[in-house]
């Protein structure tokens, strides 16, 4: 089952509530994570919980008191007999909870949710995979907000094969819906800064792993112009890791399938797992 | 007390609650509306239940067979014993359910609120209010989404006597953070078009007061360099009706006090009340 922790209880999903009038529902005012596991081991829990410190202090969230219990909470539900048993997704979301002071929210509210991890379908893996270009901005790159009509909207009159939304405002790539994004030209791994986009754990950790195996590496935002002149296009996330990506919108990337590039940094991240794992 | 509908019943607010799985917490996506009333009328309502069916229809969310009852619980909750006694606000708030297909929400859930209307309180009309200026946009202006943080953030540090954010991305002014905004230079009211900005209720009643009564309009965005030239400028919205705006940011408008084109307007809203009453 699902298994969700929620005002110091644990219980199925469905169980789990909250009032209609806390500001998640009221104005939007939510941030979250996902933190996989290996194996029962959660993965980089401490950059993801320092983003999500990071995320409600952006977003005026007094959320220190609810960020010190996380944790425990996590490791507690990670062995929790309703647990999941193969791996997981592990989602602590901060409230705005009820109180609004001029933007700030001094009284959270939050959840944890434990679900299963699907892992990517074989096939996805094969063939790569097709982003849809959206020239829409996502406000405040650095917050992981529960916000995502930006993104969402662009997909309905994608084409069935789409996977998800490429932010490119302006000609310029940032990132695409939920996860962070690569091109490589030339043997240069080409993505763009902290900042423009989100600070992805994942992405921090391929850009260490590419650079110690001597990759050229470019923070800077790629532009659709350069899609044509690309050998490989790649995202990451803490789900998917590494994904091949062959085609945006109807530019075809590199040879129209994944690449060595993209395979090699895959590999690379799935021989160091260990090193992020917590123990 | 706080009425609030949901599933079938009318209950106290506290009392209602929405699963964690809804979209509206996991993703943002809800969609909502506030219509007044006066008297025990509700004002204006079909403008509003047909803004919500845009708002619905642009979000992705299938709210039809939500819409077609809308008009009829409004009316029950209006008459409800435990509904408050004055005049109220009411919210009906659409959700996006708990299956996202491809940003396509099928499956929605609703709630409406019904609590008492607080006025604006005397020395804010007499004095009129401040603006702060925020270089964000708000995406999808036709959407009058739960999505607030755009207009929250700027809000947190701002001056404490300001009433709320006013979006000028690129020096256009648009519209307030929940209003309407309006300058006069030389006896014109200048407003940004629909599309730029919400289809305002309240701005297309003053639209239609103002132009029958001999003011010249201009549905383009005032731009900040103007500020300094105008005379006066005012908000409107459901709850406010209209109201003055003094100062935005550290300029002055006008003379720095409440003129006489917003209060002129504001007495021919108050007196064709009657025009927009559901009766």
């Amino acid at each position: 089952m699902v298994l969700c922790y929620h005002n110091n209880t644990f219980g199925p999903v469905e169980e789990c509530r909250l009032p209609v009038t806390d500001l998640i529902i009221q104005r939007g005012v939510g941030v979250f994570e996902s933190i996989r596991t290996y194996d029962k081991h959660t993965f980089a829990m401490g950059p993801h919980l320092d983003r999500l410190a990071e995320s409600a202090r952006l977003s005026g969230i007094a959320a220190d008191k609810i960020l010190s219990q996380l944790p425990d909470i996590i490791n507690e539900g990670l062995r929790h007999p309703d647990a999941p048993e193969g791996d997981m997704l592990i989602k602590p979301f901060v409230t705005g909870g009820l109180i609004n002071n001029r933007g700030h929210f001094p009284a959270p509210d939050f959840f944890v949710i434990f679900e299963e991890m699907h892992p990517i379908a074989p096939e996805t893996i094969k063939n790569g995979i097709t982003l849809q270009p959206s020239y829409l901005e996502r406000p405040f790159p650095l917050i992981k907000t529960t916000s995502y009509l930006t993104g969402l909207i662009p997909m309905r009159d994608a084409p069935s094969n789409v996977y998800e939304t490429l932010y490119c405002c302006g000609g310029e790539i940032t990132e695409s819906l939920r996860s962070s994004f690569y091109l490589c030209i030339d043997g240069k791994l080409i993505t763009a800064p902290v900042g423009k986009v989100l600070r992805g754990v994942t992405r921090e950790i391929i850009l260490t792993l590419a650079s110690e195996n001597g990759f050229q590496i470019e923070e800077r935002c790629p532009h659709m112009d350069e899609l044509p002149n690309a050998q490989e296009a790649f995202i990451s996330g803490s789900a998917k890791e590494v994904l091949s990506v062959v085609k945006v919108g109807t530019q075809k990337i590199g040879l129209g399938r994944p690449g060595p590039v993209a395979k090699h940094i895959h590999k690379l991240f799935l021989s160091n797992i260990s090193r992020w794992l917590d123990k």
